[in-house]
């Protein structure tokens, strides 16, 4: 798409610093970096994000978040790993184009990414069991 | 494992409130739920999260959980999905059985999951590409 910030990256129009790169994906530093080595895991052509994107695509995208994953766990000397795609505007997603977060993590960091449990909702597991799968 | 509580949700010895089950994955509610229809999506084998887990299994469970997130948005009226993964205990990860997160997320709900740009690692890309690809 002619207007999105990622498919501007992939062409050469906008810089990144590239990590890895294959036929269908790119890896780069994100440029506002949550953690030391804040990696975006993107594939080429242009999806929106996880919903629209076909599976063999998504299919590629895990697997090279995972091996970019232990590079960077391994080089960078991270404790620990998040992997984590943000689909739609109220779940964080900000560039419209679909991407994996592959975001080292040291002891200590002080990030809080992890999801907070809501007692509240404990009870109700069978009845949105129900909805879900009618 | 015999110690593992996904294995033991997996064995039918401790009770799940299971939404979808093939040869390879589980997905299930969690009992623990940080919004409406919070999923988790497990292997039935045994990893112990991302970095261990063959390849082939991997992308099962990425196809799988887009298709439960798209079952669960759709369902659920969610407005947003998060898929995410914790591996290793700094990067959050509780349960020591490799799981993604499937999290409907909806507007106003008030997580804030998404990665907060920190302005002092900016100018650091090139030095940690280096380190990273050396």
């Amino acid at each position: 798409m002619s207007d999105c910030v990622f498919c501007k990256i992939i062409k050469g129009e906008i810089p990144s610093t590239g990590i890895y790169e294959d036929e269908v994906v790119k890896v780069f530093l994100n440029i506002n970096p949550a953690s030391r080595g804040h990696l975006l895991v993107i594939p080429k052509e242009h999806f929106k994000n996880v919903l629209d994107c076909p599976d063999e695509i998504l299919s590629h995208i895990i697997k090279i978040s995972k091996k970019i994953a232990k590079l960077a766990k391994e080089k960078l000397g991270a404790d620990a790993i998040n992997i984590a795609n943000n689909s739609g505007k109220e779940a964080g997603q900000e560039v419209f184009h679909l991407h994996f977060h592959v975001v080292p993590r040291y002891k200590g960091d002080g990030m809080r990414l992890d999801f907070i449990s809501k007692k509240d909702l404990k009870d109700d597991l069978e009845e949105i069991k129900k909805i879900i799968i009618s």
